[in-house]
């Protein structure tokens, strides 16, 4: 992966200065490649000792291609037969003799039910000599699921439940029990396999039932409480529907073990040090961001207007997962609109920068992986009649950004830690003969 | 004025460590101490030459009294005759001869427009001899007001204007031109003799005709404008009021100087030197905030769980005025938010407090100046049936605060120039005999 050039126009005849741009691709990089799997699922995979069957490796997420290739050239470890499922334009490639599989994220498609399908059939029958080394990331309640129910009424309870306003553990505790692999269901079919997963996590402080809804952990929620979430929002269910959600999950599981790698902290401290490096006096602020995009953008920005005048080069670095406030029906993201809203308070600050991105290279139901802003950025959209105002109102950060170049295009990046927030603020070093 | 003791129901048998809470009335203290008008003030007048006519010295707003007071205790100085226009309160005794009125805030009242018309009388027929000193400071828009039109009117078009959305300047351009005295015409009716205005800011890098509406500054607007204004919100006038807006306001006032002084910088750097003295390592973020006061709370309490493993003792400090978003029609206001918010982040980190406070001593339309939590107040709330979420989705954040002894009581400060949000991580220093 590398972060591409510029895209969207800039300014005719502007010579913008492209220092702290650069600065940011470098920090963005190597904040990136910090936040990779890989050395962490090859040090874990390195320290086990598995069983002398079969050793079955299946990857979901996000990040499952970068994770199985990491397994795959892991010494020592030699794959009898394997899955990735990732979402469509994240595969790499061919790994070995690794099923490569694409599906649909957000929204599971046929392809994520024959992709688990199979998946369910590599691990079926297996023996407790044999080994499932389960690799997990981001985006895996999407890529890793086959219904119990048809699919039709599948979308349907979630469309409903969507409407009703559930919030996501109610959302999870009612389909964990539609699902063959979710709610540790996954792991019941291996067994008596033993199961080894390794979770890249990006849910910030929740439990690890709730990645990927858990298909390899116990679940923590009770049939009970499914049954009172759709009698709660009175949603009508069908007769199998209703059998299904009276089936408890397993509350435990002897065959699995869980490991949990990657944070956000691990971000955070790459940027961190990659600021140093270019001249930098970095201060990590949090790696637990949750509030507001539009008012983290705001507080950042103003944390700039205050060290404008500062005579040294600074960073602040935020890692976290923001949230979009929904007024508008534009297009764009969580780490667009935080960028574009700490532009407003950058106005006309000179070598100064605020940009921010998810570390799976997407933000929202973009193609971007998040925006960079800097003291320009205002008057170059007001040239083009754009106000930024009006733009965040309408959560249309991705056109406004893509109109000044402010756009940050990575690809999929082989990882899923959340998402990091950085204000640069660059003095010139006076240079001694 | 001093900071009393909290108020409010603690969880019984609960030995709360009290240490962060002192540390944070200290700060408090100091930074108020700090952003008191008196020295500037003082500095200004002794510096100045005046006529050698009269001098009238006319106070309006939060903090005139105090501002009155230091003025009237600079050597050198001999008012001839005064007047203090206050929110009701805020009056602290008298002053020599001056007259001490107190009035109506947010809204205009009777008492109001009694006392404007008063300070009118003392500056009519004035000569080039004689010297206005205008002591102006937040508040002065509500409590320095005489309508050129009914006060039943004027009472609706500002209704109309809110309910229509119309911004802060749209609002102005318009009231300016409905008022006796704002829009630079107080000063235009203290000519021929010299204004001299200190003015306490409060906005944040609004123009100085914002302040108050600028009575004793030239209005940047224009009639134009003005009917512009309520034509785009298709508001019915008055034939007097109308002929109200067709009169232009001073652009220009050859009587008139004026001297910006206090800043919410000032209050952020006292509370930095504050928090050094107590053993913190201060960073001051921003003296810019106004974002949404719970985005702002979460921020800061998101900071707070980064740094909750820190060796050290660190004080994370924001001035500024954030936003309170209505979800709800609870009791609060914007500085109780951002203590409560922050409250959910910090739950169970120990030796951790955040608070923010209002340097007038009002936050919102409640008698706290602001709110204190620790990492003790989401428990204590919940014994009690409180959950915060719920308590901030209907901006009700002064009666949680109340049931958890986390409100900050200071009465009227004698000052006003916005607000600070201060984060405290407090480690015990390591002693060595």
């Amino acid at each position: 992966m590398k972060v591409s050039a510029l895209r969207g126009v800039i300014a005719k005849g502007e010579r913008r200065d492209m220092t702290l741009r650069t600065d940011a691709e470098h920090i963005l990089q190597a904040a990136l490649d910090a936040a990779l799997p890989d050395a962490t699922v090859k040090t874990v995979l390195e320290g086990e000792r598995f069983g002398l069957g079969r050793l079955i490796l299946v990857a979901v997420g996000k990040a499952a291609w970068q994770m199985a290739y990491s397994a795959h050239q892991t010494p020592g470890i030699h794959v009898d037969e394997g899955i990735v499922i990732t979402k469509y334009g994240y595969g790499k490639g061919a790994i070995g003799e690794l099923v490569i599989r694409e599906a649909g994220h957000p929204v599971p498609d046929e392809n994520t039910f024959s992709a688990t399908e199979q998946a369910i059939r590599m691990v079926s029958g297996l023996t407790k000599e044999d080994t499932v080394v389960f690799l997990l990331s981001g985006g895996g309640s999407a890529l890793f699921e086959l219904p119990l129910i048809s699919k039709e009424e599948l979308y349907y309870l979630t469309d409903r439940l969507l409407a009703s306003g559930a919030d996501i553990t109610e959302m999870n505790t009612v389909r964990k029990r539609l699902s063959k692999v979710k709610g540790g269901r996954f792991a019941q079919i291996c067994a008596p396999a033993r199961v080894f997963s390794i979770v890249l996590s990006d849910i910030i402080g929740d439990p690890l039932d709730m990645i990927a809804s858990g298909p390899a952990y116990p679940d923590a929620s009770s049939s009970e409480q499914a049954l009172a979430v759709v009698k709660k929002y009175g949603i009508a269910v069908s007769d199998l529907a209703l059998s299904c959600l009276r089936i408890e999950t397993p509350k435990r599981l002897d065959n699995a073990t869980t490991i949990v790698t990657g944070s956000v902290r691990q971000l955070c401290a790459a940027a961190e040090a990659a600021c140093k490096r270019l001249g930098y006096e970095p201060v990590v602020l949090t790696a637990s961001l949750t509030c507001t995009a539009r008012d983290a953008g705001s507080f950042l920005g103003s944390i700039a207007q205050f060290h404008a005048d500062d005579k040294r080069s600074i960073a602040y670095i935020a890692g976290g997962e923001t949230v979009v406030r929904l007024t508008g029906d534009g297009r764009g993201g969580r780490n667009q609109e935080i960028a574009l809203s700490a532009a407003e308070k950058i106005a006309g600050i000179r070598d100064c920068a605020v940009f921010s991105f998810g570390s799976d290279g997407t933000d929202g139901p973009t193609d971007a992986a998040g925006g960079y802003c800097d003291g320009d950025t205002d008057w170059m959209l007001r040239e083009q009649g754009i106000e930024i105002a009006e733009v965040l109102m309408r959560n249309d950060s991705y056109h406004a950004l893509n109109a000044c170049g402010g756009l940050i295009f990575t690809g999929p990046t082989g990882t899923n830690v959340n998402d990091l927030s950085v204000v640069l603020i660059r003095r010139e070093p006076v240079l001694t003969e």
